[in-house]
């Protein structure tokens, strides 16, 4: 069999299944002028961003592409220009790859908010449909383009390096999406809150609040934009360090290159599958049907692929491996939810801790952050244990190993186009809500899509989880592609290979210590972006409601410029970014200068451990928060307007930007940073002050 | 030279001179009765806090010396069980002379505060010198008791092991009195605090909060015993791993085992011809006369180790490393500066950030809590580079290397003497600002112990960057005596010997991802345990404000029942610290049994990563947050009583537990894990499950 060809057609597939979902959702009546409107503010909004964000993401893939053809894989007086040529084609086409399955998420998305809204009015099973199948778009988009752009890339250069290159295209532009759309939308939602909420006293989605649309767009360009971007990245990541372990194995393409594209089909067929499945009953729960969905797309991958290993007679030992993988990221979605679910302890303890003021808020919801990254790591620890060992063999050095570790890694991603489906209902659901409430449908529509959001955020804290899991494992593995790319280069100049890292060579631990610091200092950066920028669209909402005459009051036909918003949220987003990818990318290049190729593998290793941790403190505890925000405000602990609500908003306040900005853009600061290093491996490997 | 004898004769001078310093103390003037009988109330409390804790830590120690009887460092059916025994009296004796270290540093810490009380009334130098004398005798009893323990362990056993067991006494008690304490410390701290301040609006310090005395107690038991607990256990590990890797270089008692006795020598005596400099003039800051001893200590320290480097012949490689790690000290002491210092940016950014509200506070101060870990692990990671390389040659494997890392930690740790006099200094002054407000000294008083007492807080943060400087580069040169241990069980059953930790053994860094989670869940649980145990205090507060009659309105001679304060916050405390070191101990186990030496030895990597980060975290946000409320109460951004204000005070309730908790208690437990895992090696060398 020729798997990719077959990766290919299912990935054609996938893109046709998104096609009919997307006249499906197209077909669904609109026919409220208001919602209409707003509607079009929204997409109008998203699309601003995107161009903008585009704009200056095509220069910087057009320098770094330049750099490539410079000096990577080699430099260009050393090497062979048409394999650098080659490299930076696949860069850019990851990126290109990325923004497309972006844009066409967004461009989606924000036409089933509005047919998820007016559904509402009618039937609850309607409305959700609209809104899953709108995500579920979104999901196909992302791993039919990544799938077809990796098995493409490897059909035509025929060398696992480029699918590196292109996976580097794919990284760079999930930094400025998930980093940038984090900004943005932290940015908007605590700007909203505070003068709305806090100051005014006016209820969420008010259509007088300046900053309403920007907070709807920035669901849009955070969570679904943003979302996508980043599992785009570490699908695509995933299936990098899986191919270059798995052609190091087979000399070249062989049976092992065939199974990844075969288990990376197999999931996604059984995503397509378990999305059909999509439909809840009359008065059916919504979190209910969305993980039936996913339960469907895991028994069926797991059985399938059991299926195709015994028909197409691949090595037991990996099958097991990716089922490892894919258990033990439903331990740790499931791990995510018992800290985050406030039908659990956690949050209600939060809640209750409440009443003591806020210090109390913060303290406990930090506690709980820290102990959830307990079960998290030591699930990503004994997973990666597990399928190192299942799969060592003595003859086969420790390649089989690590290719063990990526097929995990595999393994967990499978189902990601269910959950990029499910994940992608979220934002939609919640713009729907918001659309309900600024076009006046009614209480039993709000009521509805309220229910259906509440849905969304449940299912969220588990496909988190899922995502950071993955992201470890995916990391874990590009550190044996690492290697074998350093090894490559070293073993090019006659230089000793390298056979690990050892913690007690001091060059590895320097590299190891400082390594460690890079997602403290990134994930820092974001936060104060946030705040500062945060603070600039408070004064203008101030000026806007000062300035407008009969504003505040609510005046018949005043409308707020929402556009000055919407400015300030992106033009702040993509300044305050910058600055924090510039210092991971420079600090990386700085050891690895000093320290060369050991360095750089403890750096590597550093980056990995504490950007794990602090994913799962700050995702973790930002949840926690939300949930015990919402938990007061359904009536315990007082309630709305009590003084354990007033403490449980400032903990929400501060997971925002825990749990929307700096915690899922440390999966994508790590995965930059591991392909940047695999990349300039051959620089490394011959210039270093010390090693 | 006999060296540990030389070392013994400085330690008994400098407990001479401890003796003289309490003598000079207790000669001071102290007539008022009111000061004397609330001096009394805290001297109580303070003394049964500390007994309570060591008749729990007797039972804990027994258990333990039994157990190292029966199994360690072998087996007693396999090994010699002499060795065991002298272990066994070992650890011991760590425990019992850091105990007593503890007890004499209290019994003088609750008798100079009195007499600094009173000595403000007529000249702030004698009130100076009253604080930094009580603090000096602490400084001289810790570092005194600790040098002749080692000196006189090794001269009777002659064996290095023998050393472990006596740190891990140390390590052991520090473990209770540092977390223990710090939970009493922020239990009182925080519901006096609530109850006064917040609810009832009364000032700090007033007799009629039934916490004031429990929270006076507090400074003493978590920042003098504690805080000296922590550092006699930081000091007796680095001379642990140095003398471990000495003797492995020597052969056994040589020159360079001489060279670190002469070094801790020369430091301690630094320290007490600094000490002899503490005084200021008549307006003089007290800032400056403590940081004038400090540097004088360490030119001294560097001159004089220069010179017996010529002396003796000792190897200059070995002298430079020891410079490196006094000067990185340094340096990370000034960057916990810059990061809490209310001159420079960022407290007064967080003290601005304020003005929006709590949420903001938490999020920026978090932020540069964040950033402030940057310089000290570059520091950390740079010291141990340059030691390593600077001390390698090829001929002696890499001890010589990891040697020079231990020295770079002695450097560190050479003006401990000092540093703790120092850091004694802060509680002693605030505990006399207490009483000169309890016993209504007069406002000029008020205004001398209030300046004294703020450069108590100015000093402490460079202090504690300096702690945590110590404890990293002293768990990375535990790391090496780990190593050691480790490869000595190995030899003796012939397996083969380690020669590092490779992260690309699945095993090692299986054993590194668990071990990032230790110091998360142990601070979290420190952190819950001070919450809890506030809980139960306010409640008793509010019981005694209700059922007291007279209490709240201050009538004459109704004085509240400050003993059963210190009964909640003794008992909570000693309750929710064992499960926290259990904790840490049982997966310390529980790894080794699983993954064997390797798994161990990524175990202590991940926990020295995480545990730096966290520590530097925690402390620098904490310290940032105390420091932008009184930023704020000195009449910036609006002053007392303005929103920012409140926001502020949110941001020091939260930094409390963060910075006098959990942050100082990580040093601890990475400590009390590294011991473990060195002297369980034989153990795990020969049992476990995968390796």
């Amino acid at each position: 069999m020729n798997w990719p060809i077959v990766a290919m057609l299912v990935s054609l597939l996938a893109l046709g299944v998104a096609a009919w979902l997307y006249a499906w959702v197209k077909s669904q009546p609109s026919s409220n002028p208001d919602v209409e409107r707003i509607g079009v503010l929204i997409r109008k909004g998203a699309n601003t961003f995107l161009g903008r964000e585009y704009k200056i993401l095509a220069i910087f893939v057009a320098v770094v592409a330049v750099l490539i053809v410079l000096f990577l894989p080699r430099p260009f007086w050393k090497g062979d220009i048409g394999e650098n040529i080659m490299m930076a084609i696949s860069y850019i086409i990851g990126s290109a790859l990325s923004a497309l399955a972006g844009k066409i998420g967004i461009f989606v998305a924000t036409i089933a908010n509005v047919k998820s809204a007016e559904a509402a009015t009618k039937s609850k099973n309607l409305s959700f449909m609209a809104g899953f199948r709108g995500g579920a778009v979104m999901g196909m988009a992302v791993v039919g383009t990544s799938l077809l752009g990796v098995a493409g890339i490897l059909m035509l250069t025929g060398d696992a390096t480029a699918v590196l290159g292109f996976s580097f295209g794919a990284s760079s532009l999930a930094l400025f999406a998930k980093a940038g759309g984090g900004i943005f939308t932290k940015t908007a939602d605590v700007s909203a809150d505070l003068v709305g909420k806090v100051e005014l006293g006016i209820p969420e989605d008010d259509p007088r609040n300046p900053a309403v649309i920007a907070d709807n767009v920035g669901d849009n360009v955070g969570d679904v934009a943003g979302m996508g971007a980043d599992l785009f990245d570490s699908n695509v990541a995933s299936m990098a360090a899986a191919l270059v372990l798995a052609m190091a194995l087979d000399g070249n393409i062989g049976i092992n290159t065939g199974m990844v594209f075969c288990y990376a089909a197999i999931g996604l067929l059984s995503s397509i599958i378990g999305i059909l499945f999509g439909r809840i009953g009359k008065n059916g729960n919504p979190s209910t049907a969305l993980n039936k969905c996913t339960y469907i797309t895991t028994a069926l991958f797991a059985v399938l692929t059991a299926a195709a290993t015994f028909a197409f007679s691949f090595d037991w030992r990996y099958w097991t491996a990716t089922i490892i993988g894919l258990l033990v990221g439903t331990v740790i979605g499931l791990a995510s939810d018992y800290f985050t679910n406030d039908e659990k302890k956690p949050v209600q303890l939060v809640a209750r801790a409440s009443r003591s003021g806020p210090a109390f808020t913060i303290l406990s919801g930090f506690s709980y952050g820290l102990l959830s990254s307990f079960p998290s790591l030591v699930g990503i620890g004994v997973s990666s244990m597990a399928s190192y060992l299942i799969c060592d063999t003595i003859s086969a050095g420790n390649t089989d190993a690590l290719f063990g570790i990526s097929m995990a890694a595999i393994g967990m991603l499978s189902i990601v186009g269910m959950i990029i489906s499910n994940d992608a209902y979220g934002p939609i659901v919640d713009n729907a809500r918001g659309l309900v409430e600024m076009g006046n449908l009614g209480e039993e529509a709000l009521e509805i899509t309220d229910d259906l959001d509440s849905a969304g955020n449940t299912v969220k804290a588990i496909t988190k989880g899922f995502a950071v899991g993955a992201a470890g494992l995916t990391v874990i593995a590009l550190l044996g592609a690492y290697m074998a790319e350093a090894n490559a280069a070293l073993a090019e100049h006659g230089l000793e290979l390298l056979t690990g890292f050892d913690v007690m060579n001091p060059v590895v631990f320097f590299g190891m210590i400082v390594g460690v610091a890079i997602p403290a200092i990134f994930s820092a950066m974001l936060i104060m972006g946030v705040d500062r920028n945060a603070r600039r669209m408070v004064a203008e909402i101030h000026r806007q409601f000062e300035e407008i005459p009969g504003l505040k009051e609510g005046r018949e036909g005043v409308l707020p410029e929402y556009d000055k918003c919407i400015d300030i949220a992106t033009r702040g987003a993509l300044r305050e970014l910058i600055p924090a990818g510039l210092v991971a990318i420079a600090v990386t290049l700085a050891v690895g200068f000093i320290g060369g190729v050991h360095a750089i593998g403890g750096f590597l290793v550093g980056n990995i451990l504490s950007g794990i941790l602090l994913a799962l403190l700050m995702g973790n505890a930002g949840g926690t928060w939300d949930n015990a925000k919402k938990y007061v405000e359904a009536g315990n602990e007082g309630g709305k307007g009590s003084v354990a609500h007033k403490a449980a908003v400032v903990g929400d306040t501060v997971g925002d930007p825990f749990k929307d900005t700096a915690g899922p853009s440390i999966n994508t600061q790590i995965t930059v940073v591991s392909l940047a290093a695999s990349l300039t491996a051959g620089l490394f490997a011959t210039i270093s002050l010390f090693s």
